[in-house]
């Protein structure tokens, strides 16, 4: 069963890297700026967020194929945001899964384009889909308002402005649920509206999404401080080091490690209606147990 | 005649004033960051792109008030960009219209945050059009190529790479198209799109638009020459201080001048199958004409 989960996942994987890969060869653009687009786009990474939109498209009783446009959309999201994020005025960073990041490689102001090309690029993706077009209208509905201001960005700008103090638990999960649970949110929903699903259906895979987001921010924060830098290609304990609050070091190891545990038991009891769910009871489960 | 279009405008510009007042109104964001965001959003400006979405909505026969979320959305597409390409790793500029700029009052992380809000904010906006699906779809499609690498931020990238050396006039009218013309035309397009106009309507308003971009790009140029620190907000030569090629600079202030009027009365003849075209017109000849 593993291993046939397994495979789903890197068969998912290998469409939406093709489908990244494709994305900007149609259309001559400016060399660099899509170099630098692409050399963040194309970096790996566990494209999870993408699996996400297939796989609930699926669970929703929709077709894969149809979904990959909004698929490609997210993770456009999701690197654009690792880009501006790494800047200098950001969070300074410049190894990103054991890379340069992309303004050590292609100067601040390339990556600063990039970050906006990709956002720009994901709205162009959601119309590709070949789907009727109050979904497509309704995936640049949830997208744009997941990702924006009231979501991802205002997370984000949270998240700047928590740094040099010590947040509550309260203020961590707002911060989390915005800068990274919203985008994951986004991810489920989007499949299910690929897939034509009900309103019950779309509530049910976001409370879904939202506890998976969480659990998975919560052991992200336990991996930073257990792991070694090989394991991560980051420096241990990077958020201990910038002195960022983090539900590890609000809460403790053991606390965060029963908290991941519920979350996962809470977002896998929302999908009960679902005929099959066993790839996200899955998928939720390896999250949560995840060493890297 | 010139009054009753300054009244119009006006009028126009009020509508748009008053949605963009309101567009985050609705919803609590973080307050520093929408405070960034609405310092540059409602920093007046002459509001020339959503303006040529509304009237270009009448012009091909529609109503106004549906198109206002689109003028909404090209106006935060277009504050956004001037938000990013004042920063230090851009432009690094201090003022804009006479007041400092974006990353000066708030800071490069929430100036960055701000822009990334307010392109994803744009593409919210044009899903609050109040018509059919096919059309926001198809406004999607429209911004999201026209505003992106291969539009708008493709020519700010190329932009930054000719900064240090000195264009041909063909290179920089490609550079001109993209950064600037492409969000023109898509203003124009927009509104013939809010209007449910025909293919060649379509065709008709972005050949205007495409004109009318070139010509105030290069007035602009000439502007900056010949205009007072005082009359532009902005110093006097500010692009030749930074060596940057310019039609000015490239042609000589007379060609310029030749040009423009050469591509305002080819913009004015692409409107020639319209009925009323008459605003269209008195506009292209405003610009063509302007001091500031």
């Amino acid at each position: 069963m593993e291993n046939h989960f397994t495979d789903r996942m890197n068969q998912d994987r290998a469409e939406i890297e093709h489908y990244l890969t494709c994305a900007f060869a149609a259309e001559p653009r400016y060399a660099r700026l899509q170099d630098a687009m692409e050399y963040s786009l194309l970096a790996g990474g566990k494209r999870i967020r993408p699996i996400l939109v297939l796989e609930t498209c699926r669970l929703c009783g929709g077709d894969i194929q149809a979904a990959l446009p909004f698929a490609g959309a997210v993770e456009m999201i999701h690197t654009y945001s690792l880009i501006h994020d790494d800047l200098p005025a950001m969070d300074n960073d410049d190894l990103r899964r054991g890379r340069p990041t992309n303004h050590v490689v292609y100067g601040e102001a390339t990556a600063i384009l990039a970050g906006d090309a990709l956002l720009t690029a994901a709205f162009e993706q959601l119309t590709k889909a070949e789907l009727p077009a109050e979904q497509i209208v309704e995936a640049v509905r949830c997208l744009s308002q997941l990702a924006g201001s009231a979501g991802m960005v205002g997370g984000q700008a949270l998240d700047m402005a928590g740094e040099s103090r010590t947040l509550s638990r309260e203020e961590l999960e707002l911060l989390q649920r915005l800068k990274t649970g919203a985008l994951i949110s986004a991810s489920a929903e989007l499949g299910c509206i690929a897939a034509g699903g009900s309103f019950e259906q779309r509530a049910q895979v976001r409370t879904y999404a939202q506890a998976l987001g969480q659990a998975f921010q919560i052991r992200d924060d336990m991996l930073d401080v257990i792991s070694s830098r090989e394991e991560l290609g980051k420096p241990v304990g990077s958020d201990q080091a910038k002195d960022k609050s983090t539900f590890a070091s609000a809460l403790g190891l053991e606390t965060c490690a029963v908290l991941v545990e519920q979350l996962t038991r809470h977002g896998i009891e929302a999908l009960k209606d679902f005929e099959d769910a066993g790839f996200h009871i899955w998928l939720a489960k390896s999250l949560a147990q995840r060493i890297r």
